[in-house]
């Protein structure tokens, strides 16, 4: 029998971007007795002498060793790949991504926004693309040293071209379970882009709004215009994820509202990003549904309008 | 033959609100030697003392002794009355109007937006009403002190129910001679809605982005995202205009983006009002607007967008 992806033996992971999410997924993984080769920049240093260190609201815990990079190309191959990297800095993929993933290979894209997938099936045309949505919120808070403060399921959905819906295979099942006896909750999604689309009903007005208005979730939601104007984004965003055929049903959109106000009070990562002066996610998470749907000949325009709106702020508060 | 209104003789003027734009038109008719009563609220001991001091690029000139008030009901009636407030002080207009406004009289609104003259005729229905548009960059620094820093134009249009444009009358063509005779440019506009769906071209993208992006009229218009919002912003303006029948056409929009380009960086007046915590003028040159075209059934989505944003941060702004 063939087990080429190690459908019997322990898979190989390799974390491409060590950080916030990066880090706190692939430290689970270990702890949870995995084989685990993680890529570092700023980092390197520090973890390769002292391991990482996961301040998380379910137990902290230490990794004293981990297998640490600062150069893909001594890693070893790796079964599943996982980019943990920003959108921002996808650009680094087609160095990144070839040397260490297997051929018979698994590359696990845990990244927001739309196009992701297709982008990256051009760099790795052989191997398997899953896409996975995080809904964790997590924070770098020194060199190797995660915080975690809540949250961290993970929709996983396969690739396929054009984005057809496809049933669970043994590949995605068997990383599920990686991941599940690692701790990590997990929802199998047979539509990706569906899965895709339905996070953006949050990211798009939340994500956005937090940057432009400095304010927090609760924040929006206290007050009747923006509370009024976030719900005009999720429909927009409905009538985008329509171009392609899925259906965001308003009670969807009802759940995500009531959702939100239970939250406690909320900064985005956009906006922890944006306190940061590091670059936003703008394309990915507006600029390529505002593309795809356009494509459509649809125009979502106040969407359109917050995308010029982030791309301005991002490039001032990004000037060296 | 009939003078009531002064045709022949000297019009007595009122000027409700001596701030940065009723200072200094008011102090510019007193001393082409009109006959001006100024009403005051916080400069009023200080006026009554002192006077008016115009700090003017054309000139700087003192007022050692006005007609100061702070009491509308201890003014004289006048033939023409200035409303110079802002359109967020309006709700304290029919206090003020009627006891100071000739039967016969004029009242003359010198304030942005849309469905201004609509609210007044509600008051004093009986007299005639003159909308006007001023092209006046000025501000108040101190009691009684005005700095006139550039242009000083205004639009003048007579107003008539259902805004049917007007050829210009007797009473107009007065009034306008009076200002000009004190050194203030006149444009006479037979259409008053045309000229302020006009005004509002410039008025919603330049203020709305201004407050919203914490950003001058050059950075606007250096940035290609925000250049780009602009001129989508004016293109709506022009789509809600055509509910009204009011053609704006693209070549308007053109010289309005070539026109802010050519002029020196510049903090709108909205912007101005933001940063000193005073209430915007968010409902009259957004809201208003928004009402009016929604009455038609037509939507503008990124005015609307903005519209939302601006009353989120006027409300957070203006917290006691």
């Amino acid at each position: 029998m063939c087990d080429s992806f190690g459908l019997l033996r322990e898979r190989r992971y390799a974390i491409l971007g060590t950080g916030a999410l990066g880090g706190f997924y692939g430290a689970k993984l270990q702890k949870a007795g995995l084989d685990v080769h993680f890529l570092l920049k700023s980092d390197y240093e520090h973890v390769s002498k002292s391991g990482l260190f996961v301040e998380s609201k379910d137990g902290d815990f230490t990794l004293p060793q981990v297998n640490a990079y600062n150069d893909v190309n001594q890693m070893p191959q790796c079964d599943v790949v996982i980019v943990a990297l920003k959108t921002t800095q996808n650009h680094l993929l087609p160095k990144l991504l070839p040397p260490v993933v297997k051929d018979t290979g698994v590359v696990l894209v845990l990244q927001n926004g739309l196009n992701i997938e297709e982008d990256i099936a051009q760099i790795v045309s052989n191997v398997q693309i899953i896409g996975g949505l995080c809904f964790l919120c997590s924070n770098k808070v020194g060199a190797g040293h995660i915080h975690h403060l809540d949250y961290g399921k993970i929709t996983l959905g396969e690739y396929t071209p054009e984005y057809q819906p496809h049933p669970i295979t043994d590949k995605i099942q068997q990383i599920a379970n990686d991941f599940q006896n690692a701790g990590i909750p997990i929802e199998l999604a047979a539509d990706l882009l569906l899965a895709r689309w339905q996070k953006l009903v949050w990211n798009i007005p939340y994500n956005g709004l937090s940057v432009i208005l400095n304010a927090t979730t609760d924040e929006l939601m206290a007050d009747a215009d923006t509370r009024k104007l976030v719900e005009q984004l999720m429909n927009e965003v409905a009538a985008g994820a329509k171009t392609s055929g899925r259906i965001i049903p308003d009670k969807f959109i009802q759940t995500m509202l009531n959702y939100t106000l239970k939250m406690k009070p909320y900064r985005t990562s956009m906006k922890i990003d944006y306190d940061e002066h590091r670059p936003l996610e703008v394309e990915a998470i507006f600029g390529n549904p505002l593309k795809k749907v356009q494509a459509a000949g649809v125009n979502l325009p106040q969407i359109s309008c917050m995308y010029h709106q982030l791309k301005f702020l991002n490039q001032r508060n990004t000037l060296p």
